[in-house]
C-alpha cells in the first residue's frame, strides 16, 4: 500500500514529527518526510522510521521525482487534505490515484494503550485547570467574557507548559445559547450562568470538557440541567463495544425529546477525540461508525434556549472491556 | 462576475463578518453568506450587504441550490480555497467554473486608507508590547523559551484584548538559527542572543515584527547583525511604487551576498500583510508583483548560523506618495 499525506497530525501519527509545510510519503517499505529548509534540522533530530528530505521550495514536485523513481502504479491520498490546485500538481504523474477520505482519521480510530495513557493525562490536566478555574470565577462578578475566556486560556496554558486544544467558550447568561459562542464584553453578575467548553494538549493529544455553572435557585436552569446530565448518563451507560454510534446519539436525543426539548438540541452527541480535537468516531444520528474497544470520544448533550440560556455537559469517554469509562 | 469565497479571512473582507463553517456567494447583485446555526445568530448582527442563509448541515449544497434557481453560467473559484472532496461536491452543476488562484488576496492586495489605519493600530500595539518585552527579558535570566514565548503571548494579548497573527518565536543562542524554532526547555543566560517574531491582530488585521537582541561584546553578533541590519535599510530605501517585488528582494540579497553570507539568508525578503498573516505581495526571488500605492508589507532580511545564532530584523512598511514608509 502506497500513500501520502498532507495534515500535520496525520504525519505525525506515522513518524513523531510534522511541521506546518510537509508532506510525507509511505512507498512499499520506504517512508519519505519531505520539508523545507527552515525544518530539516529539526526532522533530522525527531522522524522516526522515515527518510528526511529537504522539498526545497516545492514539496510536491520533490514528491513526485520520489514517486516516479520508485515505480509505482498506485497512491491513495485524502481528498479532504488536498487542495484543488496541489492535487492537480500531484496528479501530473503516469499512475493511478485512490481517493480515500478520512484515510489517516480511520488508522487513527483505534487508540493504543500507550495513546490512551496519554489522553488520560491530557484529560486529567484539563480537568485540574477547569477546578481551578472554578475557584477564580468566585472572586470574578464584573470581569467580562473576554477576560474570563483569557482566564481560562492560562489556567489551561499553565505558564506556557501545554497548548491549547481549542479556543476555549467561555459564555455568559444569553451567550451560552449560542452553542460556539464568541467572547463579548458582558459582565460576569453573581447569579450568571456560566458554560465553559474547553481543553488542553499534552503531548499533542487534546482534552475536552464542558461545565456548565448554573444559577442554583433557578428552577427552570436546575430543570433544564438535569435533563442535560440524564441524557449524558444515559448514553455512557449504553455505550459500549458492539454497539452503532447512531444508537448512542439516539440515547441522549430521546431523554431530551421526551422532555419535549429536542428541537432545542441542536448538535451531534459526541466525537472521537485525538490528536485532532474532532476525530472518528462520529457519534451523531447519520454516522456509520460501530464502537470498539480501545475507542476515545465524548458526550455532550445540550439543550439551548435562544435569549434565555444554554446548558451543555460533556465528559470524554473510552471503551475499556467493552465498557465506556470516563477518563 | 460571479465568485464563490471559503476561507474566514477573504469573507469577512466581503461582508464584515465570518466563521469558521460559511460560504459567500456574490451572484451578480446579490450576496449571500451561507453558515450553519451555529452562527446564524450572531451573522444576523453583524453580515452586511448580504443575505444570511442557515445552510443546515450542507453549506455546499445549500450553495448549489442558490446558484442552481439563481440561473447563472459561470463561477469563479479559488482552487487554493476548495479541497479536492469539497469542490466535487460544489461542482454538480451544469455550468462552467473558473478557476482564479489568491483570487481574494488579488482583491485585498491594494489596502483602502481605512484598513490602513486599523493596521497601524495594529503595528502600533504589536511595537509596544516588544517593548514591554524587553523590559521583562532584562528580569528574566534562568527563565525557559517556553516561559517566555508564554509571556510574550500574553504581552500581546493585554488581557484578552487582542489575538495573536500567529505563535510568537522566542528563540535563544542556537535556537535563533531555526527561522520557525519551537520553544524548548534551553534557559535564558546573562549574554543570551534573543530573537523574537511576534505579532497580534487589531480588528482582524495582522501585524508582524522581529527584533533580535544580542550580545554586543560579541564581534560576529554585531557583525552579522549590521549586515542584516544594511540589508533591510537598503531594501527599504529601494522599496517604491512601480519597482518589481523581485528587485526589493535582490537588493536585501545582494548586501548579505556581498559580504558572504548569501546562503545562509534562506528565506524570502518579505510578504504583504493584511487580513491573513501571509498575503500579497510576495517579496522574493520569484515574485511577479509589482509595488504600488497603498501596498502593506514586511521587509525582513535574515542570516542563520547553524549551531551558533540568526539573526533576523523585520518591519512592516506602507507605500505612501510612492515611498516606502516604516508603519
Amino acid at each position: 500500500m502506497n500513500y501520502i499525506l498532507k495534515g500535520e497530525n496525520a504525519i505525525y501519527y506515522e513518524c513523531g514529527f510534522s511541521s506546518d509545510n510537509a508532506l510525507f510519503l509511505s512507498l512499499e517499505n520506504y517512508n519519505f518526510f519531505i520539508t523545507d529548509s527552515r525544518y530539516t534540522y529539526e526532522a533530522k533530530l525527531y522522524v522516526k522510521d522515515a527518510q528526511v528530505v529537504d522539498g526545497e521550495k516545492d514539496l510536491v514536485k520533490k514528491a513526485r521525482e520520489i514517486i516516479r523513481s520508485a515505480k509505482i502504479k498506485k497512491l491513495i491520498y485524502d481528498p479532504m487534505e488536498w487542495s484543488v490546485d496541489e492535487y492537480e500538481k500531484l496528479s501530473k504523474l503516469n499512475i493511478s490515484f485512490t481517493k480515500k477520505p478520512n484515510f489517516s482519521q480511520k488508522k487513527r480510530i483505534i487508540k493504543s494503550d500507550l495513546e490512551i495513557n496519554i489522553i488520560k493525562s491530557a484529560v486529567f490536566l484539563g480537568a485540574k485547570a477547569f477546578s481551578e478555574f472554578e475557584t477564580i470565577l468566585k472572586n470574578s462578578i464584573g470581569k467580562s467574557e473576554k477576560e474570563l475566556n483569557f482566564i481560562m486560556q492560562n489556567t489551561l496554558k499553565d505558564f506556557g507548559k501545554y497548548d491549547l486544544s481549542f479556543d476555549p467558550i467561555v459564555a455568559l447568561d444569553e451567550n451560552s445559547a449560542l452553542p460556539h459562542a464568541l467572547p463579548t464584553d458582558k459582565l460576569l453578575k453573581n447569579d450568571s450562568l456560566v458554560l465553559v467548553d474547553a481543553g488542553l494538549k499534552y503531548k499533542r493529544y487534546c482534552s475536552d470538557r464542558t461545565r456548565t455553572y448554573i444559577n442554583k435557585k433557578d428552577k427552570k436552569q436546575q430543570k433544564i440541567y438535569d435533563i442535560v446530565k440524564k441524557a449524558h448518563d444515559e448514553a455512557l451507560k449504553f455505550a459500549k463495544a458492539g454497539v452503532k454510534a447512531s444508537d448512542i446519539d439516539k440515547k441522549a436525543r430521546e431523554v431530551i425529546e421526551k422532555e419535549g426539548y429536542g428541537k432545542f438540541f441542536i448538535h451531534s452527541t459526541g466525537h472521537g477525540v485525538g490528536l485532532d480535537i474532532h476525530e472518528l468516531p462520529v457519534i451523531s444520528p447519520k454516522s456509520d461508525n460501530v464502537i470498539e474497544e480501545n475507542m476515545v470520544f465524548t458526550i455532550e448533550p445540550g439543550i439551548y434556549l435562544e435569549g434565555e440560556f444554554g446548558i451543555r455537559y460533556e465528559n470524554m469517554v473510552v471503551i475499556k472491556n467493552s465498557k465506556a469509562e470516563i477518563l
